[in-house]
């Protein structure tokens, strides 16, 4: 029997990353109501790897050089349109594109400090390169080069759209990459660490980690949100449509959380953002569906909104289109798994847990012409 | 204080694929020995796959879709020539060949158990050959595409090499795949289980896989056995090169094992194969400077081989440089990889652990302008 399948509850590193106690979270120490409210997303990059915020000085050298890493090499937008790209998940990629990434880094085998953070740094700033151009090639427009000056968040609109975003639109772009940038070591955060932990180089981490953020139950839930609010169509379908999941006993995606209990501390920005966003865009009746959704379901299971809920309608709001989300979840989180990652290899040890064998016992081989 | 960092000894699942109970190894209650002297690779594919050996039907059938799938996609040879594939680590360059290869798979995101069985059987068909391509690329050689009617072991040094093995050669090849193909919860597996525990893709879980495998503390290690052998020189100056690396607290790669304290069985057909095929080039030293560096560190610290030592002078014997060792080792773990994954959907749970907050608390954010 399987003692601890899932690892729920045990503690498998200590960390000085963030932190969830009850609904609070924390980064470095600071509340993420704080950060959301007030911090730039460069600012809480710089914070979860460095353990505290930066001065003017120092925020400003961040972002020059987070600026002057985020073009791509050539061959990177090449490759976008060297395979069949509108079949492609973008996860998948956003997989292998930032895998390609470390074949055009010098520095990709050197494991000194210095280096292990200019990997760090560059892996953030290509994101979203790699997300907008990708986007770009897929809908045959031209790739879009950052511009010089715009905020992490507004460079990623940028790159995306061909238009430098309106204060609301970055503002809302820069809050759910604070919202999303850590959250202890949930799943792609341990599959980074797990990865690392052999010593291996920080590509490798990073490229499991999109991986395991791909699947469903992690960071595919926001897309499949979106899907379900599209297909709910109005308000007046709600009630049926939930109802008849619930029956069934179908996961309603967005909803629940392993860690929260008690509520998600990230999901009221989200809702917020949303209502106002979807309002602004004539898209009211998206908000009102989701907040009937969450509705039906506390009532009927007890279970809470997670960042994932509201989030979906904020990028659609924002001109993303849904199979997005996940890609964008990444860029935000990379900064996590980055951190997570120089804090495994700050205090190593190789992860290898045992599993309990079920299986047939005492066979021997048969010459095949006997089976 | 973190409980269980490298979660020794913690059971995270059970399995059916294999098992270690102390120095003894089974795959599906076979044991590795009875494998090791009669089996064929692929055999052992379909037994970690299937739970039972095939029958002579059956492993045809088999044997001839994995080298009906083992040809690459053009635009996948292309693409190891537009990058400077020279200065790129082959297990980099595998990480992003083999999550290319999902862009040409119709089938990639079908999760039907049909569909999963067939994604595994394209990577396990497609990794030789990008192994094999990738070197010869790198060689300034023409891609040698797989022969029909050779093993799985001969076909791949066939693409390696241009020339179908001789049958020495052949059944060396043959037995490091089967002996390497699967270890239970090793760290590259836990990798991918952790992974697609997130119900992400297969293609996904093995390009985890493969970059945790990368790191010098797993699978890394017997490339740099093979760079100690060669620091090391000549039989005499064994002695006085590993007391220094003993006087210098440094591991002495390829010996010692979490799990097998009193010696690995693998170890021994290795040891069997290294000693033979030396022999066979003229470069017996090899082998003695190997057993030199096992007495001594079984005698200073009662330690001993584990299956990557003497891999590394099959491996070269082999005429393979030592930076595909840990490629080739991905081919035939991919087999135990894409196994557990397998297992892992069939009775899926996230793998979701905790970590022990260590850092700063109840920190207030400030303007920037007075930090």
């Amino acid at each position: 029997m399987s003692q601890k399948k899932g690892l729920e509850g045990i503690v498998v590193a200590d960390s000085r990353i963030s932190s969830i106690i009850g609904s609070q979270l924390t980064y470095c120490g600071y509340e993420i109501d704080d950060l959301a409210e007030n911090a730039l997303f460069e600012e809480v990059v710089y914070l979860l790897w460095n353990d505290r915020l930066p001065n003017q000085q120092e925020l400003k050298e961040f972002s020059d050089k987070l600026f002057e890493l985020m073009n791509l090499d050539e061959r990177i937008y090449d490759h976008f349109k060297n395979y069949p790209i509108e079949s492609v998940h973008p996860m998948t990629a956003l997989r292998t594109a930032l895998s390609f990434t470390a074949h055009f880094d010098a520095n990709a085998e050197n494991t000194s400090d210095a280096a292990q953070k200019e990997k760090a740094l560059r892996i953030q700033a290509q994101l979203p390169a790699l997300v907008a151009s990708f986007a770009r090639v897929r809908n045959n427009q031209e790739v879009i080069k950052p511009k010089k000056g715009l905020s992490y968040a507004a460079n990623f609109l940028y790159m995306l759209n061909g238009e430098t975003p309106t204060d609301v639109q970055e503002e809302a772009m820069n809050k759910v990459l604070v919202l999303q940038a850590d959250h202890e070591l949930n799943a792609s955060t341990f599959t980074a660490r797990v990865c690392v932990a052999t010593e291996s180089d920080i590509y490798s981490g990073i490229t499991a980690a999109i991986g395991a953020l791909k699947g469903p139950l992690h960071g595919g839930a926001n897309e499949q949100v979106m899907n379900m609010l599209k297909e709910v169509g109005s308000l007046d379908q709600v009630d049926a449509y939930i109802q008849k999941k619930i029956d069934n006993k179908e996961k309603i995606m967005g909803i629940g959380h392993r860690v929260y209990k008690e509520g998600d501390p990230r999901a009221k920005y989200l809702k917020h953002m949303s209502k106002k966003l979807t309002e602004e865009n004539g898209e009211g009746e998206l908000f009102e569906i989701s907040k009937r959704i969450a509705e039906i379901v506390e009532k009927e299971k007890g279970l809470l909104p997670n960042v994932d809920f509201y989030s979906a309608t904020v990028y659609h709001s924002l001109g993303i289109s849904s199979d997005l989300f996940t890609p964008i979840f990444a860029m935000s989180r990379a900064s996590g798994w980055t951190a997570h990652i120089l804090e495994q290899y700050a205090d190593n040890r190789l992860i290898r847990p045992r599993a309990e064998y079920v299986g047939a016992t005492g066979r021997k081989y048969e010459a095949i012409e006997n089976r």
